[in-house]
């Protein structure tokens, strides 16, 4: 039997459940929208250590920690690991893989991880290769910059069409259970590359990859927006946010008001972080605090979690490629039966 | 019911097989060993572009849409492809999958993304959840020594203890059939490091990876290293796979003449590669032709491919931190019926 329909839909039948979550972010977040629903915001962003990657690793593996310890099981009966992050050969998910001692797979997907994570997760224990796994990501505003950008001892200004990278991690513990969160489904992205190359433009690289992969749901599975409480993007931040409610709309679908982005919604408007947050952490620390707590309080029943992932390098650019971009979206409802 | 025995093996019990497969390598590499098993070997290790990435990029786009082609089946009914290499965010295959078209998952585990790549498509694939997956990696040597290393322009000199990264790449279509190649089990690893922090002693850093991730193998399928027909670690190169027989003896298991490792076997003696080859592409490429040809052939029936990955990065390194590594193994056969 396939377990999928479409073409990029995979039906999770034995509906792996959310059996723990952590969500840790850094000091500016925490002064966010978000700040209280975080379960940890830390005030010193070296968080102990001496290097800014060694910080993020460092609170990776605390959240990945945390995450487990709130599931309530133990480490040795996590059954894999499933990681990746923004830093050159995801150092921050394999160092943290070492500390935490569970077979370990590493991911990357740029900013779509938290997804790509989950969905890879949800495969796993609904194909029934192991019973409890951890899926995590995260990112550091300073660690990004200095990768990616400009180490911020130049002072470097941003341009307006910039995102902030989020310092903020996200774990989620999936396991097989009779009520809780479920994931219900997933669809995994196509690479899109509409040929952006602007990399202080991440909204507009894409938007046309969220496009794709929510337009490839709502077709493969015969829904419409209005069918999901929340249909939340990880990080397109304000401007490919709105890109994106046009390209859906070009395509015959409305996006309303229960449509959302966390690259938006992270900072307040004072922040001053132009289009908003951005990053693997962002998308990951919303999901685990926010959204998640507003579907076991009910308040949320049937979500869509599309996060999105620039796939460049510093050199793919500077030899002049364009950004591709990929998006994975995960269905996640609470109560009731699998509605597809 | 728990597709899983011990503690990390996966059992494939709808037995995915191998439809397709291909192998590139690079002019040094056909001069190699191996030489006239690879399906293609380019003489111009730029394959006509104008960097050592872009060409790494061609040569593995190249190796995903050959081996499709070799297996028959139409790239739409393609229905995932999992990839990844060494390039700083695996721009390699992202790239190659934004030319490829089909829903990407991309992986990061270093030089064992062979193994990690066949047991993320194997579980795709067993658990339903599509038809026919590509999992692909490869390496090529100019692009990991800029970016590892040094650039080849400085001429500087290499250790004794260093490996030469392979230029090559490969990739194996899976689906389901009644007969040829079995993707029988796997086991995942954990990442496991021994404070080897000699960045030119790659096989030091991934010998006790592989250790562990065997020994698990063994004690949780009860078998034997005997059974085997062949176990093959990706490229430990010479050092390493003297270490990785000492660690088993120790451990009270005998690798004997059935144990070989590709990136000892890969260069002849007079191509002064001190410790032999390595990079994602050295087991890749092997595995995917001469492998795989003695398997059809009958002449090998049970193998065990493990692919080893040390995880650091140039920065990690710098930061003074040790080489974290990990390997995965996966159990392939050919006629018979499943012998787990």
């Amino acid at each position: 039997m396939l377990n999928r329909i479409g073409k990029q839909t995979l039906i999770f039948r034995n509906r792996p459940r959310v059996l723990g979550r952590f969500s840790l972010v850094g000091p500016k977040e925490g002064r966010g929208n978000f700040g209280k629903f975080f379960h940890k915001v830390i005030e010193d962003d070296l968080f102990g250590e001496n290097t800014y990657e060694k910080a993020e690793c460092k609170m990776l593996n605390y959240t990945i920690t945390e995450a487990i310890n709130n599931s309530g099981i133990k480490k040795d009966e996590i059954d894999a690991l499933f990681a990746g992050d923004l830093m050159n050969q995801i150092i921050s998910s394999s160092f943290s893989a070492r500390t935490i001692g569970v077979p370990y797979i590493g991911l990357f997907g740029a900013c779509s991880t938290m997804a790509e994570s989950i969905i890879m997760g949800a495969c796993y224990v609904d194909g029934g290769f192991g019973r409890n796994v951890a899926c995590a990501t995260g990112s550091h505003f300073s660690s990004a910059e200095k990768q990616f950008r400009y180490p911020l001892e130049l002072g470097t200004q941003r341009p307006p069409s910039s995102q902030w990278t989020v310092t903020g991690m996200g774990c989620t513990i999936l396991g097989r259970a009779q009520s809780g969160i479920a994931v219900e489904s997933a669809t995994i992205g196509n690479v899109i590359d509409w040929n952006v190359s602007d990399v202080n433009n991440m909204g507009a690289a894409m938007a046309p990859a969220a496009m794709s992969t929510l337009k490839a749901h709502l077709d493969d599975t015969g829904k419409q927006p209005s069918d999901y409480d929340l249909i939340v993007t990880g990080d397109l931040g304000k401007l490919g946010s709105e890109i994106l409610m046009d390209l859906m709309e070009y395509n015959g679908y409305h996006l309303g008001n229960n449509y959302s982005d966390c690259g938006q919604m992270m900072f307040t408007n004072t922040q001053k972080t132009f289009m908003g947050g951005s990053g693997c952490g962002c998308g990951a620390s919303i999901l685990n605090s926010y959204i998640f707590d507003r579907m076991e309080k009910g308040e949320l029943k049937n979500v869509l979690f599309i996060a999105t992932g620039a796939l460049m390098s510093t050199l793919s650019s500077q030899q002049g490629n364009s950004i591709p971009a990929i998006a994975h979206a995960v269905a996640l409802s609470i109560g009731g039966k699998q509605n597809v």
